[in-house]
This record gives C-alpha cells, sequence and structure tokens, in this order.
C-alpha cells in the first residue's frame, strides 16, 4: 500500500463526507436532522456527536473503482454520495421492517421517532441517491442511476426473501446465498461498478470491478453472519450470539442444517423450539453449527470468494496501487471484527 | 373537445396501462402481485378482476401535456408510468404511516400483507419510476428523472407535516396550503411538467404546463377535502364525514377555524375533544364548518385556482385541441363526486 494511494483514500473520504453533508442538507427540515443522526452525525436532539459513523464500505469501493479504472475523485463522488445513501435507505427500512431497535449501540430511527417518520426518511434517502447522481452532470450520470436502480431492486428481493424465511423452516443453502445477494453483494457489486463507469471505463473493466463487487460482498455476507453468532458484543455492538438469539437461519447455520451430520439433526430440533433461549443453550447452538462444519464452511468460502474477486482484477489493465487498495479492502473485509 | 384527441387520449391510456404492465412484470416475484393488487389489476390471491384502477389523472396529465407541446405519445409514455408509480409508491406508504385500512373499497397493501411487504412494495414502485425513465433512452430523461426526484421530496415534506399535523391543534391555512402544496400540486406539477420536457417543449412552456398543474393540484386538494366531509360514501369508498371522523384539519376546517367567526370557535371547541363523536354530532360539526363558511370559501378557491391553472395555460402556443383538454381535466377536477 503506498502513501500516495492512502493519502487519496483519506482525501476521498473527506470528499464523499463533505458531499453528502451536501446532499443531506437539501433534504426537508423535519427529515435532515433523522437523517444526519442515522448516520451518525448528531444525536436525536441534533447534538453533533463524534461518533461511529459505519465503516463507509460502499463509498470507498466506488472511489477506489474510479480510480483504478484511471478516473479522478471529481468524477466519482457523485457515485459514492449514491451509493451510501441507498445503503442507508435500506438499513433505516429494513430496521423497521425487522423491528431491530438497536444498530451502531444506538437506537434506531422508528425506536426513536415512529415508523412514519423511519418509513420517510428511508423513502428521502432513497429518492435523493438519484438526485445526487442525476445533477452531477456526469456524462455517465444516466448508466449510473441505472445500476443504482437495479441494485435497489436487488436489495427489495434480499429483504423481502428475508422477511418471507422468518416464516419458513425449510430455507435451503440455495436460497440463503440469492438473498445474500440481494441484501449485501448487489450494492457492492453495484458500488465498484458505478465508480468504473463514471470513471468512463471499457465494458470489461466495469464488468471486472462488477464481479469483485459481488465476490467480496458475499464473503462481507458471509463474516457478517459468524459475527453474528461468534462476533464480540462490545465491538459488534449486539448480544453475544445475537443471530440465534433470533434463531436466524444465516449462512453457517443453514450449511449445517443441510450437512447431513449428527450435530446438523440436532441443530435443525434446537430451530425447531420455539421458547426463549437460555445463555447455555445458545453456546451449545452455537457449538453445533462449529462441530457440524459450518463455521469452518463459512470461513473458507469467504477466503475462496475474496480470492476470485482478487482474480477478477486481474483479468483487466487497472492502476497497480488502486489493485492494490481494492485487494486491501477484500483482505479487510474477511479479517473485521465488527 | 373534437373526437380526434378524445380517440387519442384513449389510445393513450391503453399505451401508459400496458407500459405500467410491464414494467410491473419486472418487479421481484414477491413483490409482484402486491403492486398489481394495490393498482386495481387483481385480488389479493392474484385473480384479475375488473375494478376500479383509479382516475389516472397524473398520466393523463403528462400525456396530455406531452400532446399539447407538440410531443407524441411514445415520448410520454415512460413519464406517464414513472408519475404514476411515484403517486402509487406514495399512496402505499402514506396508507401504511396513517394505518388507513381502506382505499377504493378495497383493504389496504399493509392490511392485507403486513407492514414490512407494504414498506418494500412502495419503495420498488419509487424505484421503478426512475428505471422506467432512465432506461427509456429518451434524450430528456435525465430532466424529467430530476423532476421526479424533486416531486419525490415534495411528497415526503408534505406528508411528514401531514404526520406532524396531527399531534398539533395551532396549525395555520398557511400551513394547510404548504402541506397540499407538497402532498398534491408537486406531483400534479411534476406530471404535467415532464410531458411537456419529454416533447422537448421550451422552457415557457414548460414552466406554464407546471404552473397549471400545480394549480390544479391545489383545486385538486380543496375538492379531496370538500368530498371528505360531504362526498357521498358510496362514491367515495369513505364513511360519511370521513374527515371529521378522524378530526382531520383540512383546508375548509383550517379556513373556518381561522374565520373568527362564533361557527369558526364552536368548531374549534369540537375539535378540541377526544371522544368518539356520534353521527349527530359530526353532522353538527359539518353545520359549523358550513356556518363559518369553510365550504363555500373551498369552493370559490377551487374555482379560482381552475381559472388560474387555464390562464397559464393561454400565455404559450400549444395545440388548441389538447388545451381544451387540459381545461376540461381541470373542471373535471372541481366537479368530480369521487
Amino acid at each position: 500500500m503506498t502513501v500516495t494511494a492512502l493519502s487519496t483514500v483519506d482525501a476521498d473520504g473527506q470528499a464523499v463526507r463533505a458531499a453528502l453533508f451536501d446532499a443531506v442538507g437539501r433534504l426537508d427540515g423535519a427529515i435532515r436532522p433523522v437523517v444526519a443522526y442515522h448516520l451518525g452525525w448528531c444525536d436525536e436532539h441534533g447534538r453533533p456527536v463524534a461518533g461511529d459513523c459505519g465503516k463507509s464500505v460502499r463509498s470507498r469501493l466506488t472511489m477506489l473503482a474510479a480510480h483504478a479504472a484511471g478516473g479522478d475523485d471529481r468524477c466519482a463522488v457523485p457515485g459514492a454520495v449514491a451509493v451510501e445513501l441507498v445503503h442507508n435507505f435500506s438499513l433505516v427500512h429494513d430496521d423497521l421492517m425487522d423491528r431491530d431497535a438497536t444498530r451502531r449501540h444506538r437506537p434506531t430511527v422508528w425506536a426513536v421517532w415512529g415508523d412514519a417518520v423511519a418509513v420517510l426518511a428511508g423513502d428521502a434517502m432513497l429518492s435523493l441517491a438519484h438526485e445526487v447522481l442525476l445533477d452531477s452532470g456526469s456524462p455517465r450520470a444516466v448508466d449510473a442511476a441505472r445500476l443504482i436502480g437495479r441494485a435497489t431492486q436487488d436489495l427489495i428481493r434480499g429483504q423481502a426473501a428475508d422477511v418471507d424465511f422468518e416464516h419458513r423452516d425449510d430455507v435451503t443453502l440455495a436460497e440463503c446465498l440469492e438473498m445474500a445477494g440481494g441484501k449485501t453483494a448487489a450494492l457492492l457489486a453495484a458500488s465498484a461498478a458505478i465508480g468504473a463507469v463514471l470513471a468512463d471505463a471499457p465494458a470489461a473493466t466495469v464488468a471486472a470491478l462488477r464481479s469483485y463487487g459481488d465476490d467480496i460482498g458475499i464473503a462481507f455476507q458471509l463474516v457478517d453472519d459468524l459475527l453474528g453468532i461468534w462476533g464480540e458484543p462490545a465491538t459488534t455492538g449486539k448480544p453475544v450470539f445475537s443471530d440465534l438469539r433470533s434463531r436466524k437461519k444465516s449462512l453457517p447455520v443453514t450449511w449445517s442444517l443441510e450437512s447431513g451430520r449428527p450435530a446438523g439433526r440436532a441443530l435443525a430440533q434446537w430451530f425447531a423450539q420455539s421458547n426463549e433461549p437460555t445463555e447455555n443453550e445458545l453456546r451449545a447452538a452455537a457449538g453445533l453449527v462449529d462441530t457440524a462444519g459450518g463455521r469452518r464452511w463459512a470461513r473458507s468460502e469467504a477466503r475462496r470468494r475474496v480470492r476470485a474477486a482478487q482474480q477478477a482484477l486481474d483479468s483487466v489493465p487497472i492502476t497497480p496501487e488502486y489493485r492494490r487498495e481494492l485487494s486491501g479492502l477484500a483482505d479487510f473485509i474477511v479479517e473485521r471484527s465488527a
């Protein structure tokens, strides 16, 4: 990782934050403080806080992809802002739909302001994502906005499947992977592709960066699911064994259930129960996922996807220093602890 | 109204319905039947119905504005589909936020499928509106999509105000008119402007059609509010005195409250109560709005807005037969009974 590239990444981050701040400033006065709160800029009374603003993986991806394809930060910033807005639109609406009351150690929007404001704040961010791109004057704005549109429908498809899965006990690994493709990978793939498109990259480069984004997206979800069971509550901000507590059919769980192994069958019996699980039962269930092989599979599948992502980058001519940054971002995704 | 224009309107309606059907067909399989139900194409089990598909005022406006500006139906259809999608996105989300369980004599989406599906169906339609425009290949697609974006933020601003007003007893007529501007007039203004933009009309024509749409939008809301109190339940699909039952501070009510007349003061006292009103009390409250002058004001203000809308059309050179159609659409808005 060269010093040049690193400082560009920092400058990029600042440029994206400034443009995101400007974009949010255009929202209606009743919605703006809600979005600012959700983005971690202020508390629920509008007082500025120096808090956790999230990982901004998607906007970093857009900026890196644009640089890798030979573009500058000016062309890519509207795309980076748009993908952050779409991501946060989906978080605010998903929290409402899933009745998740906490995110990044703070109450979620619906928990603070109620359902109506959460619906409106999400709607406002989704619309704003398109506005930012279309106002940019980029000659490729329409192509980028079409990628946003397709990714949004993929997010909706993934979330619809997620909601549906809660009422079913026969969800297959293939269905789970398809859901992760919609809920997580589609927007990461679009984030990378949009950067390349706004840099006016040739179709092969756009396709390679899209493929890279798709693979790290699945890796991202696999690691998310591992952290949802074995993550440290202090770093993830979620209770210990969080996903088992809510009996979520995550990827390592579904792999274990399909494994045909005795621990997988025992896990299926545990999932068929509906009582409030004790701490010991949760630890035992996590042990069954481990014994059945779901934990090892998720880790190795995440690594395999990261390698595939890195190989996709090798197929096209991209700037070496940003090639390394993109490779590093992929590594970060499987090594992160929160 | 010439025969030519009338049959064009019919052909337009068919073209818009066909394109809307195609667009909805692109949605995810879990969301598509929900949207089709909401649009009145099928029942909740997916069985086709020959029902009430709504007035489609917005798409008619887009098509008429395009023709008036010298454009053909092909250029305008994607815009007409987009404005219908944005309108229906806002209906599905508003019904959820307002907990309205019935629309057009049928249960609303959240009442049939729950909150999560209503959030997703609305999100899908908002995104689809942009996709339809951007996929159209129109050289003016970006301008049209930017109008969609601005109108969406206006809808959100209007709905945020509406939600806020429910917790306040000091809402002014100016605030109510501002809310109507966001919730109703903004999308009607955008619908007309988008038709003109897609027909590649000069800026003055776009501005005139936008102004026309804005005025008929306020007239539309005034008539809606009159129907919300005095409408026939059999035609409106709402209970008698519907808006008074929910103690809604509609435009005629707010005018009466600000009138300073004895009936206005009596009305304020009635609005300060929180008991479930009887049929007799509702009739008495409606009588107070009438006596205070709110009913007459709303009628005459609606007519004034329609005249202003028609005058806006006189300021620019537009095709006479569609000038007459647009004038007729304005008249329809104040004369309708549902």
